[in-house]
């Protein structure tokens, strides 16, 4: 299996510098006084389509062979994915394929049809996506793009975290949410080289705790009806993400959805940005006494800031 | 009476640079695509205590004599001037008095205990804050700081527009909400200083909308009984304000209700930010086509950031 070395993210970080944002970090006093540490927050949801998945979805287009990406590109994607795959396209000149589940929400049919992807709905199964994107592959000649189990994705994700150490030199401990693992492990990837001593934890939902169970185990479980308002969240770890994860995750914590709610109403309300469930879970494990930060410099990667205002839990 | 001219915004400016945050400014191209101008959103959102109102609340304080400012400040405000006060006085190691009408949003009162002010709570009439005040005012010595008619107050508003120039260069076209005319008074001065051929165009909700009758009309006119969701545009215009608007403000416009809250969601999706009501009423104006803002470059003052996430209009 191949795996991406942090030799990768920076050659990522080359080709994708002038299309993607380097995004700005927040902080603030009144949480840092509230949980004890110094927290940093990587804002991925002012990154372009709304989501640190712009980045991965670029690099991994932009390093596709010509006579490849000509024939266009194609994932499924429950949407972010799918909006940053489209775009990276459209920027490329070519089509992207977006199988999306016919329960995605509104916001994110919507972005997703706004970047000009060719969009094909299915139902909300895994079997049901994967056998609907078998067949447009079969009929088109497009190249997957696995929204978190593929190399140049990883290598892309990793890129946040790279900025941000860049920006705020190294760190005690880092964070990030983990669904199917793209952005844990590239930035788990990025961490290790560039603030060694630094732990990289990841929060998860209790309701989508694939991941935790593998990481404890040491053994690839897949999850099985999850549920959690992080709906960013709700895939299960990949492969590649999975064997990245054991050796540079130093732990994977779970939190309720109460506390991912709460979480998100206070980065709405103290920091002033928009960000998704998904983006919560982190503060969430913090708030809920699962990761000790006390005296601590924390960087936290906010992984983006879609969702349905009209369908807010406050 | 005596009105701020350029040079007090400059003095205002050397006396608070360092309190206040230098706000980031925010662009969006869907939105661009969608008004068909060049937007440039300046994010009080993001000043400290979650509006502009610091930087006047702040040069205030810290421009009075030390024998006046050791016994305190006051004022009566619907919430952000009061918080921005209290703010202001903790950092000069002054006590600030804050009356409060009793219906004032809870997130407002929260904020102005919390940065340590004396709170009175009154009725929520004008005469009732004025009286209470008073009676505080009589027992402390404390020294009144207006929310918006008052010369130092003017002139720190006046730095949100000079930053937004000095960042970005001329103007096409400035906008700026308008409620007591503090920020609108400051901005106008500015502009006109440093981006002559620029046009201040202010907007105004139309259930209080005495701000452009008065423009209209040459007369100051107070509001009676206003209504709108922009609670921090409730206010009449000041005399002070009145006064420099009517030589340096080209045109005030009214926006209906649901346009400030389609701008306002807009504002959220899009930009990914937290606004404040207030702080949407330039792109109502600009939606409503109040505005002909077709190929211009248009500088936005987002007044804050500051509103109760449990009762939202969407």
């Amino acid at each position: 299996m191949n795996l991406p070395q942090y030799s990768d993210i920076e050659k990522a970080h080359v080709l994708i510098k002038s299309l993607i944002h380097r995004t700005p970090v927040f902080t603030s006093s009144g949480i840092n006084s509230l949980v004890g540490g110094e927290l940093y927050f990587k804002g991925e949801n002012f990154q372009k389509v709304g989501a640190f998945k712009f980045r991965g979805a670029c690099n991994a287009v932009f390093s596709l062979p010509e006579e490849e990406v000509k024939k266009g590109v194609i994932t499924h994607s429950s949407g972010n994915h799918g909006a940053a795959l489209a775009l990276a396209a459209r920027l490329k000149g070519v089509i992207a394929h977006v199988i999306m589940p016919n329960n995605a929400p509104e916001i994110k049919k919507t972005a997703v049809a706004g970047y000009g992807a060719e969009i094909t709905f299915c139902e909300p199964t895994l079997e049901a996506r994967e056998s609907t994107l078998a067949a447009v592959v079969e009929q088109t000649g497009a190249t997957e793009i696995h929204p978190y189990n593929n190399f140049y994705v990883i290598s892309g994700q990793g890129t946040a975290a790279k900025e941000l150490i860049e920006d705020y030199g190294e760190f005690d401990l880092l964070m990030a949410p983990v669904g199917g693992g793209g952005l844990l492990s590239g930035t788990a990837i990025a961490v290790k080289q560039l603030s060694p001593d630094c732990k990289v934890v990841a929060a998860e939902p209790e309701g989508a705790d694939d991941a935790c169970r593998s990481f404890k185990s040491k053994t690839l479980i897949p999850s099985v009806n999850p549920q959690t308002i992080a709906d960013g969240l709700l895939t299960s770890l990949g492969e590649r993400n999975f064997a990245i994860i054991m050796d540079n995750v130093d732990d994977i914590v779970t939190v309720s959805e109460e506390k991912i709610i709460e979480a998100m109403r206070l980065i709405w309300e103290r920091m002033k940005i928009v960000v998704e469930p998904s983006s919560a879970v982190s503060l969430a494990a913090i708030l809920e006494n699962k990761v000790d930060i006390q005296g601590k410099k924390v960087g936290i990667i906010l992984s983006g800031g879609n969702l349905d205002l009209g369908r807010l839990p406050f």
